[in-house]
């Protein structure tokens, strides 16, 4: 297998595979804003052709409006008078999709909704897909695909933290970062080729130097990058943590007492608590997921019935273990003991010592060395009892999360499909750097680069496949 | 009690009382936008000064943007960035308010909502109140009390005939009907006030006549009004239609059949259902509420005992009664003696012949005329077996609803507060119109006449308290 770039045209190497997936002339409409009634709705229709055939809902045309300009019509049907509505004209390129576009501002009333989609529809509009104005966007380049992905992911974020780092996504910051690595091995992918196009005359275009030098910096990079995604999920998806602890140790009283003002704001979020054993908090921006297995514990209190197993598997998903310890009923050796069976499992071993208001702080500094001797990494006494101890409780897991406030200038992964795509990307350059070492056949090193660049390309969308963007924008609202 | 008023300012006469429920000087802000996750969700925020204040949350400003003009802008607060959006920007007095607006359409995530209104509260916003936008359009003439009260009926309408009813109103047709009437009397109101100055010298200003003539006409078009509140309580709410008959008589069946292809999209709507016995089917664009009281009709089968107690309460606020008689299994004499129970509390009494499939169309002419005489207004032989009646059932039950599909120039009442002030109208008018046609005191008629101007200026908000503007206002959604 052969390169078939040349430095000079690039562009045409890493071409954009995807050709229709669905039919991009269509024009197609949706209501943009979540359903049930409000005081106002949006329904977005778009593509070539659109100012005309909402043109004929209205007495008074749209078509001849500038772009980014918002006019009151009333919209009609054959039945008559659907709406007085606010139209917003946004002309090819500037708007969201990049394809003429108008955003029809509505009565938030389910019904008007309805209709006038139907209407629409009447008039040569499809329904849109889940996605498809974004994928509209991507196809004609107003995003890159990790812009598009972080669109979802801004919509969905629920934390300052989550939020954060899907607005840098989607202005580019993961994309910049490729850009600036892939351009420059694409220069000596180009060069490499030039070398099999004259390999009987055995030359080196590509100064090997300089290049093992810029594959050492992009392979430094894409660890770098790498690394970023245990925080990078820790903050889009939050943080689990497994509560563990023998029976009546308090760990429900501690619990309460963290949880007492979360509560109210978390319940406000559907789909935030999973399932009956899950609690939600947020510590200064970040999500922690708190699972409790209490249920199988309580049945008995023999160290393989503590709902261990159900436990470990959220431990092997890279959960926090909390275990709480009665330091008033329980003895040292017997957390040593559970620790000790907790401990091979997890480097996030934490240890809540309850009851301090019974103990002395002498007293619990035992309890501290038998944590620390049974592999937990960090200890704090503390009483249920005491609301002070709350915002010590929460300052002691935001330590141990392993999560730093995100700087400005740091890009976090924080999609599993990047995430992928990065580990692809560490194994080629890894490949390719002992090719160049050893000397091997400059066809294994062009195609060895080659799937490196790929999976960097398959980041921001250069390289793609329908399937793929499928089952990205398939994961979409309808509407965006 | 004298009049303060002569033709030449008539408008001094019944100015808004409103000074001042709420501040009028405050920006509000609201989500404009169904609670949830969606593409898009819009921020309004509106009042004087509300440029400025956005302005700050911006790098680039929007204050000397034009009316009705979007601009792309990334949103700042202290921790960052907040979303990138488009702002419209709505300047008095052309927006909804009348007073200078804009609308932020962010991504549709609650996190950033909840950050952008909690942003702008921090500068200077408060939270707008239920209604506040409305009734801030209101107190700048954007739309009379009337029209104010069709957009909440705008977008909480759930089928054809009431979304017409409201948008009519929502277009000013009850105030122009209004409007018409009051500016003739409020001119006879002015003569007869000169006349009270002049009452010493007993002239006659205002030519009775043609104040006859006018009032006649004005008390006409009150009736004529009022007489449409039934179907425009109809048209609003639903036809209320109670279900009545003996247990077995296929009641389930017939509304099984009824309702199999409705119920699906009625489901969809919250809170049509009110409870558990009744459903809700819309037949061409008309809504039905079908009550059932079966729970209590099957204990017994005594008359006493058929729920007719509960079935009364119903009628006696206008519901249809449909009856279903077991044509197989019961006797005319039994039907006879069931509508004779019910047929004095309701006009609208119409009875189903269930199983006509067992008995050929010559014994049910028995069952009509037994129907009939007990009272019905209308009767129909069908069977719940075949699905062909189904279209039947849906016919006769539209055709017996006394609802007629509402013509363009029709104005419909549909509000209980405007059927009020137009039966209090009436009776003021009636009053005068007495006291024309007896020579009483020009003190009384001027009186009765001021009361029904007042009466029909309720209805346009031209004469309002707080406390009305706060019970009409504090309906509707937040953000609107």
């Amino acid at each position: 297998m052969t390169l078939n770039e040349s430095p000079g045209h690039r562009s045409g190497l890493f071409v954009c595979t995807f050709v229709g997936l669905r039919n991009r002339q269509d024009i197609i409409v949706a209501r943009a804003t979540p359903a049930g009634v409000g005081a106002v709705a949006v329904v977005r229709v778009s593509g070539q052709g659109v100012f005309e055939l909402v043109d004929r809902m209205l007495k008074k045309p749209v078509s001849n409006a500038g772009s980014h300009t918002v006019h009151f019509r009333a919209l009609w049907d054959e039945q008559g008078l659907i709406d007085e509505a606010l139209l917003t004209v946004f002309r090819d390129p500037s708007g969201y999709t990049g394809d003429d576009t108008i955003e029809i501002s509505t009565h938030g009333s389910p019904y008007i909704v309805d209709r006038l989609i139907q209407a629409l529809c009447r008039l040569g509009a499809r329904p849109a897909e889940a996605g498809e104005f974004t994928l509209r966007a991507f196809l004609n380049g107003k995003l890159d695909l990790a812009q598009a992905e972080a669109v979802a992911d801004v919509i969905s974020a629920e934390s300052a933290a989550s939020h954060q780092a899907a607005m840098a996504q989607l202005r580019g910051g993961i994309s910049a970062e490729i850009s600036l690595l892939r351009t420059r091995l694409i220069d000596f992918a180009g060069l490499i080729e030039l070398e099999l196009d004259f390999s009987e005359e055995d030359v080196e275009f590509a100064k090997r130097d300089e290049l093992m030098q810029s594959l050492s910096e992009t392979l430094q990079k894409v660890q770098l990058l790498l690394q970023t995604f245990a925080q990078g999920n820790a903050v889009k998806e939050g943080v689990q943590v497994v509560l563990a602890g023998r029976p009546n140790a308090g760990k429900s009283t501690l619990f309460n007492l963290l949880l007492q003002e979360e509560r109210a704001i978390v319940s406000d979020i559907a789909g935030t608590t999973r399932d009956a054993l899950e609690d939600v908090i947020t510590i200064e921006g970040l999500r922690f997921r708190l699972i409790d297995t209490a249920g199988i514990r309580e049945a008995t209190d023999t160290i393989e019935k503590l709902g261990i197993e159900r436990t470990y598997k959220y431990l092997e998903g890279g959960a926090m273990a909390l275990y709480v310890a009665d330091m008033a009923e329980s003895t040292p050796d017997v957390l040593e003991e559970d620790l000790r069976a907790l401990s091979g499992k997890t480097q996030h071993l934490l240890v809540l010592g309850n009851k301090i208001d019974l103990l002395g702080e002498w007293d619990a500094q035992v309890w501290k060395e038998a944590a620390l001797a049974g592999g937990s990494g960090s200890f704090l006494a503390l009483s249920g009892k005491n609301a002070d101890d709350r915002q010590r409780l929460k300052t002691f897991l935001l330590e141990n999360s392993a999560f730093k406030p995100i700087s400005g200038d740091l890009t976090l992964i924080t999609n599993q499909r990047h995430f992928h795509a990065f580990l692809l990307a560490e194994s080629a350059l890894k490949r390719v750097i002992v090719a160049v070492q050893n000397g091997t056949s400059k066809e294994l090193l062009a195609f060895d680069l080659r799937e490196a660049l790929a999976a960097l390309g398959e980041v921001t969308g250069e390289i793609t496949t329908d399937d793929l963007l499928d089952s990205i924008f398939s994961k979409f609202c309808i509407g965006k």
